[in-house]
């Protein structure tokens, strides 16, 4: 296979400005969730902290938006400020060229080749933007990330209103493409609303014809499994016996649902509070190496904010993290780059044939 | 002023099939949170329950997608299905005609005049729809109910994106034209950074300059506030000393601040318990006639959620709830629209737009 | 294979108000291209006008905002306005129900079933709405249609722009899925700039990457093309010897390439007066028994605008012309439906996935 | 007033590369209407042609995509390439850097100041982008420009679709800031029916009530003015008795209605041919010195394609050309700047709103 990472360009730290840089300061914190002043905010990139002697640490398991502690330990941690405690030291500085010790490397795998001379035409990505290739890239992508890498999915209702895109995706969780998703209880509902009845919001998920009292099925689907205990309880006793919710489990992979105010319900599993449930997506998005967010600009952000890109292996290397946002809406994308996640890459289709067309396209592959 | 509520049609219980038809059937709440089979669930409309000898009482603080408990005292309650206790009394019955003590009036109001003979353009509200009028109506109804009833909005971030639009909505509030206000962390943040810095998300709001460091703006704004205890402590010792925040609280406007995974920080006030946050919402909500909900899908729809279309006025008389929508997006309105909250009205427009125009247009009217 | 064409709901002329509904009046045009007072429009809908003696004469190869002209050999004629000549003998009459001779059959099919009964969610089409069923009866469609029917397409330039997709079109030409195409020159342009530098816009078509110079790609096509002679000769010598326009060349499909006001050139063979161009538009769409509109407002309502929702088949049964309309926007398909083609399906995707997933669904069918 | 026009940035030619650079090379046309290999395309930028012993002569009424004749007495001339004659002789070369005698200054007023360092929130124009200060500056340069410059409007039929819009712009047409229109039929169509009927599209304006048979209107509208002979006529005798085309007519203001292929009709004076059309917009457009175009993608993009990005004034200075774009669209405004159009600045607001707000905020300032 043609698949290569791009390697990681290593600064290099024996040299200026970096060899005559001060050690980074870390200050206490005195109040609950208050960062000291002139605290020092995390990217999306790789940074490094001058801890004395010329070690540069890395960052890992980073995101952007938070602040550094030195641990007890001696090791770094990337904390939002709502988890700081009094004591706690943070790094502070907001020079990012290494002269307060601390160096954001802001082009960590070279700028992509760009021979545009002069003048071009074209230059933003729009729903005329062709992409034949995304989706070239994306199978090689995901054959090299199913084994050697982490995909982490994040998962607008959207994608288990239709039949053929609700099945793609299960099938894409069978074939181990999946190692983690995100999604609110409205992907879970509806996913178990279409097991059980046949239907999204009442709408048969192929006929498209209205179920009589259809307006139902989605409160019946709760009511249902909150009886039951779980959605997985519903999946091992039968109740939910299709669907993504039933591959996920089936195949043991880790999944959050977060609350929102929109919610019915909710079922049972979705987390009520919002910033644990921000843990618990942190924790498994820390762990991806690629990411793909489908038609949910609430949770696509979310996410965006807590995805470097990098990750650093097992080896130690330094690696990128894809991050691919898949939308209708050229707004979705711009907004997703105006947060600062700026190394997303768009794709501007309706997600149920995106899932249709990727599995279809894996699938090749794999017979 | 030519202002006038339109008139109630009361179902006349004394007809068949209502004269016939069965008191409503109460069942015993098994397992905490889980509706008994057959439960009713409401909709947005008045509701009737038939609890014997004639007597049809209708719901009142109702919402869609409850059910409906008969408390000890005898009242009836609509309770989302999270809140049910064993033994709780709940309504079962899906007829909505009567048949089975239970009547859904969903034409409460009359239907618009409609003289649409044979065939017509222009059935769809799109971008291309005029809005001169709803302008107007908006003056006459918001002046009516500055008064006389109580005005909920619903604000997404963009309303403080703006110099002029921020500083025409807090003086909708200074002017009395705000009762409650609902929003989620990223308002109040970009509100207080504004008052801080003079920039949302590190861009001045007249002059769109990026600020120098402008990203740490938001998070600064935060810190400052977590420093101070509350947006309240904030707003009394000078620390914020404009905005919408401020003059909702300088007003004592009751407002929740609900949260969400995308939420930096958060601040301190902001609900992170997103079900806790619904229930102060709806707390806000029942009490509404009218609810403008200005750039923001998720606060919107689970607006339109918990609102239903009639208020039960103290003395007595049913009165419509007015729900407007304001949005760029066709997306957003017919998303609202096929959730069941058909009774909205739709805006397309730029909600900077919006703001400004309504508050000079409702200026005139004062002065 | 499973496909049926709907019953054509024959009106029984025998019946009141038929039976003495008076002949249809025709009144002289006095000035060139202006209609009578009272003049009778055209619909999309089918139209008898009663000839007298109770033979009411059905409308062949009509469009809408047209008027009926009663030639000299007693034809009934579907006219534009500008057409009109000083004493064509023009259809008069605006009641639609037979009382003043004609008759607009507004239901022709019958109403699709419609068990929504009270109330139902998700009454509009979004981008949410699924659409796997349109896919699996597109192929029964256009199976049947390859053979027995005609099928226009309209093209918008984004067809061509992705590599993937353009060659998924001219396979569905050599297949015989395209019997007419109707375009602007902009689709031609970049179809032939793919063919000669791979590129559109100056991007190429596949890797995006921006050609050196690309910016005079589109202007050198053109200019090439010019000095070939047209399009046709740039086929037959072997200059453009991939693409759309080659396939439908080479495959003798008829189409026509419409001017706008943004063209750069034209392409020799754009027809540059735009009614000239509507009436060879009109010659191929009013033999259509199902259109396409891919990603093209101007186009696509212009279609709209032309093709009526039923053809006479040769054996002079009627039956239904599917119209249907694949965007990116729900206003685009909005203003379809607010411009009175009501009969119109939508698919809300991006063109590109739906040229590659109808050519691949369909191959599968042929092999 | 604070207005002041940026400072031109004069390349100075006595210096390298520009010193030691050859004269342009013009080749003479064989073919009409086919420019010679190797032809030097224009762009929107100043451009200077080394006409021999360093005189470098600056293009007037540019436009992008033509090639540059020298004609008989020596001009240079800016032409479409449908335009070219054999013998015409046309400037060769692709360098845009002087080497080839063609100097493109592609930064003629200075890059706007830019002060984000490292990294920045907010790069993209989004419907969240504050434009109050757009407004405020609008006003400042529609001052400047009613006296001193040419204000050339650009209308999509939304103008006239709202009754207080349709009378904003009628007052703008009025007081002057408006130097010339470019427009499509629907534009006047509309704007008649609205003066005969009240309507847009059968839709009254200002109540939204369909009329009965309102589909008619529209045709109703072109019939009486193809009968009254031109709109012109229909102004002068009372016909047309408000609106937009009216106030056009009574103040003389030049204007170009060009043909679609969606057109119905046309009205008298609607230009069939779409390239005399372009020769005619080029004619208006050449003048400009503003240029607002709102919500029209297709006439937007056609005028983007003519408008230069600068203006030679009558003492021989240098200034630019402001060119502003309203749409509800992110996409529209994306595509205008794929186009290479590249100096268009955008406001995403529903132009009912824009034009109501600017004519308010320009009424101000006269009083």
């Amino acid at each position: 296979m043609s698949f290569r990472l791009p390697t990681y360009l290593h600064p290099d730290f024996k040299k200026p400005p970096f060899d005559a840089a001060p050690e980074v300061v870390f200050k206490g914190v005195e109040h609950t969730g208050v960062a000291p002043l002139n605290y020092h905010a995390t990217s999306i990139y790789p940074e490094y902290f001058h801890m004395g002697k010329g070690e540069w640490r890395l960052l890992r398991e980073t995101r952007m938006d938070c602040v550094v502690t030195r641990e007890k330990n001696g090791s770094l941690v990337v904390k939002e400020f709502r988890h700081l405690k009094p004591g706690d030291q943070v790094a502070c500085g907001r020079a990012e060229d290494g002269v307060e010790g601390i160096f954001v490397n802001s082009d960590p795998f070279g700028a992509e080749a760009d021979d545009a001379r002069g003048f071009a035409f074209r230059t933003r990505i729009t729903r005329e933007t062709s992409f034949s290739i995304d989706y070239d890239q994306l199978y090689d992508l995901l054959d090299h990330e199913r084994k050697k890498g982490s995909i982490l999915w994040v998962l607008g209702p959207a994608v288990v209103f239709d039949r053929d895109a609700r099945n793609a995706f299960a099938l894409l969780v069978r074939r181990g493409y999946v190692h983690a998703m995100l999604a609110g209880n409205a992907l879970a509902v509806h996913d178990v609303e279409a097991s059980l009845f046949g239907t999204a919001l009442g709408q048969e998920v192929y006929s498209k014809q209205a179920a009589p009292l259809g307006h139902y099925h989605h409160l019946d689907a709760i009511n249902r499994i909150r009886e039951v205990g779980s959605i997985e309880k519903g999946v091992f006793d039968g109740t939910v016996s299709t669907g993504v919710m039933r591959a996920l489990i089936k195949k043991n992979v880790p999944y959050v649902l977060a609350g929102s105010i929109r919610d019915d319900g909710p079922l049972p599993g979705v987390i009520a509070d919002v910033y644990t449930a921000q843990d618990q997506m942190r924790a498994l998005a820390c762990r991806a190496t690629t990411v793909i967010a489908l038609a949910t600009q609430l949770h696509a952000i979310a996410t965006g904010n807590m995805v470097p890109c990098y990750q650093v292996t097992e080896d130690n290397s330094v690696r990128p993290v894809f991050f691919y946002i898949v939308d209708m809406s050229e707004f979705a994308v711009n907004k997703l780059a105006n947060r600062g996640s700026l190394s997303a890459r768009s794709i501007l289709t309706n997600v149920q044939d995106f899932v249709v067309t990727l599995e279809r396209g894996l699938r090749k592959r794999v017979s």
